[in-house]
């Protein structure tokens, strides 16, 4: 349809989603609670998992619920600015040089999706440098709204126009994913200096000192780390008291942060659910619960990310994570490895005996 | 052959398997390190994939790893004779339905072990009751050594030459899953009553007192869970200071805790990983540790129980879980839900890119 939002042409995804966003079906979720009661086994003796079931079942507003596959992953790459200022050791040119491994297929998040059967969408909504030739044709979404953010110690991180840009990619690439038959969406990031910029979104949506969560990211020194809180602390000191979301996002970054809550708020509108990795994903999915509080309901928090903002993110948002597997990688490889545990909630919903179908004598009440 | 160990015929399989198993290869699990280490990540990003993958690759001797699947299930039933002290609300013909829902793949366990690809192989290793017509038409392996254990708050679990048959049992049982291709086991099981012996055995090995290891199993209130305390005391002033493991099974059962660690004694000599769910596949990786210290390596600890005597378990045999869903069923539903992730970690030594073949800059170090 002529002008419909999409990857390359997404004005207006954003708004659309939002406006589609409903709030989760808690008659069905308490249904599936009912109806986990019923199934084989003790009451409760499935813990998490008959927890996620009721999440899904709420989410597809129907229990039991639909197994929720196949899932698809995106990966949105994007340099910050900030790391001029040394909050990391990695050279600012691996973000172009990752999103050609992405696009090739050997990273990690490409060899845990191939494991479930997930496709693997690379795209560049912010990287600073070139990119290798020939990269399109193999798959990645050219879609960059500026060559990485501002310096954020100093600087705007970029324009409420390029926030609005990022976050209709997102709500558009999650779209076209569920329009090709995804039923489960895996965020993904790749970004030099991700961690600095998703700290100060954490410290700011979550009221925390920055020192509290703000952590080692890939793997930095005691001194670098005390530069990186200081970083996080003035480019907080850059926001103004009364600041809204979009104003975070202008002040703070990232691309990929802002597309990522464009993507779970994409989720959302479709009533799919959205397994959230790391701390990049926890500061967009606070990003996108101040935007759409009812997306909330569809989010489902992957894993236990080592990093602590990412935890301060998950208690704020009430989620509990699925894996806790001491991961600190990004890319939505902890989400990634968190799908065949969702998966599998539904499976149990729909699949198992009743203790009636199967002829088995409950407890003694 | 003539004469060779089988589920029909397992006489001698423990012993061939006892004396099979070798040491883990730690040079190759250094080397999955080293791997680890040049692949394009930061070092250490994947937590703990990365020790299961140096895990898997000292199991196979090799690096990279193989992926350990097809993997394959069995699932152990037999009945206690401690039910007639009052420790569960649960009727003891539960575990016989049970069997017949197994059979019938109604059971949890059969929901995630056909999402994973998985055979469930039931057996009957020492079922109280009648079980329905023709289960063994429908895959149930009948090999019951007696009608569940005695009562063993006042007499022995079992003779010794039942114990032998149990875990002779379980060694053919691993051989003949890996015969037929299986190249990863997870330990179940089903059995009324179960938490009580195991409870003891954990106890008695981990030298804890019976009331920091003894559970709420299926689901009891605390007037039960004080009774249960008191039986599994009962049991165990019934056991010698000086008792071998040997005698610790004659003494407190059951038939499934033995055919487990025969099972597990059958993986660890064919180099196979054994992934061991909760409390029950605890105290049987207590036992077959202490017949065969080197079947230690070969296990991976599925998840985290949220029966307290699953976690001494584990502390003891220094094991770190995969899981902590809080999970209570048994059956083997933890350590099923654990294989996608134990073979990602395979999965990403063989398949993930390097910094020099990607050509991805590594960080200044």
């Amino acid at each position: 349809m002529p002008g419909h939002p999409s990857p390359t042409n997404p004005a207006g995804a954003f708004a659309a989603a939002q406006g589609a966003v409903v709030p989760v079906d808690h008659a069905a979720g308490a249904d599936a609670r009912h109806l986990s009661d019923r199934l084989t086994k003790p009451r409760g003796a499935l813990g998490r998992l008959e927890a996620l079931g009721a999440q899904l079942a709420a989410i597809a507003g129907v229990c039991p619920p639909p197994v929720p596959e196949p899932a698809a992953v995106a990966v949105f790459a994007a340099d910050h600015g900030v790391v001029a200022e040394g909050v990391t050791p990695w050279p600012s040119e691996v973000t172009a040089q990752m999103v050609a491994n992405l696009v090739g297929g050997g990273a990690a998040i490409n060899v845990l999706a191939r494991q479930i059967g997930a496709p693997v969408m690379v795209v560049d909504v912010g990287v600073a440098t070139a990119l290798p030739e020939g990269l399109a044709s193999r798959g990645l979404i050219e879609a960059r709204v500026r060559n990485g953010t501002g310096n954020i110690a100093v600087e705007q991180a970029m324009t409420a126009a390029q926030v609005a840009q990022a976050l209709d990619l997102g709500a558009a690439i999650a779209a076209q994913l569920i329009a090709g038959g995804a039923r489960c969406l895996v965020t993904g990031e790749m970004g030099i200096g991700n961690t600095t910029a998703s700290a100060a979104i954490v410290a700011a949506l979550c009221r925390r000192p920055p020192v509290e969560v703000t952590g080692r990211g890939t793997g930095i020194d005691d001194e670098m780390l005390a530069r990186k809180v200081a970083v996080v602390e003035q480019a907080l000191a850059r926001l103004p008291g009364d600041a809204d979301v979009l104003t975070l996002l202008t002040t703070i970054g990232g691309l990929e942060i802002a597309a990522l809550a464009g993507f779970i708020v994409g989720g959302a509108a479709a009533r799919v659910p959205v397994i959230a990795d790391g701390l990049i994903a926890g500061a967009a999915s606070l990003v996108a619960d101040r935007f759409v509080p009812a997306a909330r309901g569809y989010l489902i928090a992957g894993h236990r990310s080592s990093e602590p903002g990412a935890s301060a993110a998950l208690a704020m948002l009430g989620l509990d994570p699925v894996l806790d597997l001491e991961l600190r990688l990004g890319e939505g490889t902890g989400a990634c490895l968190a799908v065949p545990v969702v998966q599998a909630s539904a499976h149990i919903l729909r699949e198992m005996a009743t203790f009636d179908s199967a002829g088995v004598t409950d407890k003694d009440l």
